[in-house]
């Protein structure tokens, strides 16, 4: 009996997989030019790294995360998501003393969530993140977005919108919480019962809350904005000022926010605009966080990061119908006939190899006409003809198959001539 | 208090993480030529498909596997080892019904086995693999040994010794089977519990006993190489004639054995002879495994892979000395002088980026001088300099950190000096 793959995961095989490594190419080179470098952090953590640095309290933690005991008895957590372990990280590992600060990172890996498998969502998904730790200048906001969209941009998305809010620092998020709990408070017997809870925890999230989006005190509800101090106020100016330098285009939603305490400022959201590309819209997430490392154990540092997800970027790409440049066929195919000859293949296949070519030839002993196939099939650029007489005159047929052009090579200059041809 | 990393897992970081990448790069571009293609299989799976794959009698699926049960009740496992997972998805994708046989696959991610932590050893690792379903051509052996090698000498690897054996088809292994029974039975006293229960299950364990590896009857059990019949010797003498004919060298060694009942012909590790390399000297390890995908629950077809850590190749490398040709620095540096400057060095610096140079700035507020010693930090090959009255001027000035040479480029025209420059 066969074994299935366990629900709500994926294999990405040969046909699909070129597209992730192309994007994902794509992605790390953008982020090198922005001086973000790799990070690789384990796929499991201490759970409470994430109930502490994600919050005990969200559906993540509470209802989503695969959490399990190691033979050492030892609560493990696979990582649902990865700001989290680059904090932990920055932290252990003492990045706050190198002398080349912000600290600037991205990370690109498997992210597991225990959720209800549907269309385009998966329990093991690849997240795609950078993270800037230990710089509060708002060049570095603008940045983190720019670079976000620019990824989006290279790959050819044009359907984009971009959403930014701020939520202030800690003053203006308390003014604004206040605000929020005198405005629900009356007749928050009218709304669900996680919305009376979070009134007093943490009112910002009743904004987010999915069950009660249509009540009428939803949309009359204090705007974060109109309660930013003059400092919050003037941070969010220059974000915006460095965005409009860059030829970023934005829009400012005040509805746009984070419930999570350590949230402050800078805050933004990348949707695709696409049509057909379903209900899940949200591209990229992003924000300043700057009470996360200390609350982590670290000193107090700045930080600001975003993250997406790799499969819901390939459906943007597959909604806006961009094709990606990427080239699947075989430069040199090898095509026997005879037993001597079939030997000798294998080792001038094993030299055009050496030299870089990306070549191939048949191992299923198939007659000509089944290696010509086949080569059609690898869609080869090139196929070497040799049997037995031609191996014994020291030559071999070269046939260019796009053009159909034919010649014989002397068997030594093979290789030499491929290569040229191909320009290599 | 901070969070600990778990234990027997590290951080790549930067500095270290682009041997990570360019090693796998290198072997990713081979696989290529070789025309091996990435599939990406689940971090998770069934614990039966271990327990059957990998064997459950063996170590790794008794004491070392991370089990756990998610959410729905499901036993699932971390994957320790590649091989097995490749085999799932072949079978369950139906890919041997695909036109383009053999099937060739490569895979590079994270394994997890809770073994004693120690020096080169976690509990989590990566293993980078490949395997090539679906044809039993002794050509496609060669090419699998050929192309580990060649991986290995791409990166530079000098010090190496390419062991190989046979195991033989199935009737030699019972021939031999039954020759090891009658060599060890009348003193099987003399060996340790585990021995003792391999006697009759499987006696070619015994000859990767580790307690027992001093036994006089060690070095003079009987030989596969003698037991091989006509087709299984033909097999191995094919492959050794292609190794020679691709210029791999190699030794064969009849004690290098594979315990499972689906392991058959050939089997091979490359060793590290590097001084100082310490006790681990196996690189790679591989053979053909013809019985496992029908064990996987797929139609019968033959099999043959390798695998192997990258930590352990980043060690052998370091042990060999070998330095890696990666660049750290960044292509250009802004360094600002004034209010109206640093703000226009943020739109310039994206420019640069949006141009496919790497640049970076301070976003710290540091003084002209910080800023030239962070340039230097950052190992800049070219440094513009702009204070507020350059940028009235439209002007700015690059200097070239190599020569130390100077000059003044007209503002608009930096970033195409610095590209060409650069000869991009």
């Amino acid at each position: 009996m066969s074994i299935q793959i366990p629900r709500g995961t994926q294999d990405i095989l040969p046909g699909e997989v070129e597209k992730w490594q192309y994007v994902e190419e794509v992605a790390k080179t953008l982020c090198y030019n922005y001086q973000y470098k790799e990070i690789r952090t384990p796929i499991f953590e201490a759970s409470e790294l994430f109930t502490r640095g994600v919050g005990d309290t969200t559906d993540i933690v509470q209802k989503e995360m695969y959490m399990f005991e190691d033979r050492g008895g030892r609560s493990l957590a696979l990582r649902p998501e990865g700001t989290a372990s680059v904090v932990r990280s920055f932290v252990g590992n003492k990045m706050f003393g190198h002398p080349n600060q912000p600290t600037k990172l991205f990370y690109s890996g498997p992210m597991f969530r225990y959720e209800r498998p549907q269309a385009g969502r998966y329990r093991q998904f690849v997240q795609f993140g950078v993270e800037a730790l230990g710089s509060e200048d708002p060049a570095i906001d603008a940045e983190v977005i720019s670079l976000a969209m620019g990824i989006y941009k290279k790959l050819g998305l044009t359907q984009l919108k971009l959403v930014i809010n701020s939520l202030g620092d800690a003053g203006s998020r308390n003014a604004h919480r206040e605000a929020l709990i005198n405005h629900f408070k009356p007749r928050i017997d009218e709304f669900c019962g996680d919305c009376q809870n979070r009134l007093e925890k943490n009112p910002l999230r009743i904004l987010d809350c999915k069950k009660d989006r249509d009540h009428e005190l939803m949309s009359t509800a204090p705007s974060i904005l109109d309660y930013l101090n003059d400092e919050s106020k003037q941070y969010f100016e220059k974000v915006q000022k460095h965005l409009s330098g860059m030829d970023v285009e934005f829009t400012v939603d005040p509805t746009l926010v984070r419930g999570l305490d350590y949230y402050n400022h800078t805050a933004f959201e990348i949707m695709s605009d696409a049509e057909g590309f379903g209900a899940i819209t949200t591209l990229c997430g992003g924000g300043r966080y700057n009470g996360l490392v200390e609350m982590i154990g670290g000193p107090e540092t700045p930080g600001i990061g975003f993250a997406f997800s790799i499969e819901r970027l390939l459906s943007a790409l597959e909604a806006e119908g961009v094709e990606l440049p990427i080239e699947q066929g075989v430069e040199c195919f090898i095509v026997s006939l005879g037993d001597d000859a079939k030997d000798y293949a294998v080792k001038l296949l094993h030299n055009l190899r050496a030299a870089g070519i990306s070549s191939e030839k048949d191992y299923l002993d198939r007659k000509v006409k089944g290696q010509f196939k086949a080569a059609d099939r690898y869609e080869a650029k090139y196929v070497a003809v040799i049997g037995d007489n031609e191996l014994q005159e020291n030559k071999i047929n070269l046939k260019d198959m796009a053009t159909g052009e034919q010649e014989e090579v002397s068997l030594d200059q093979l290789v030499d001539n491929v290569k040229s041809k191909l320009g290599k």
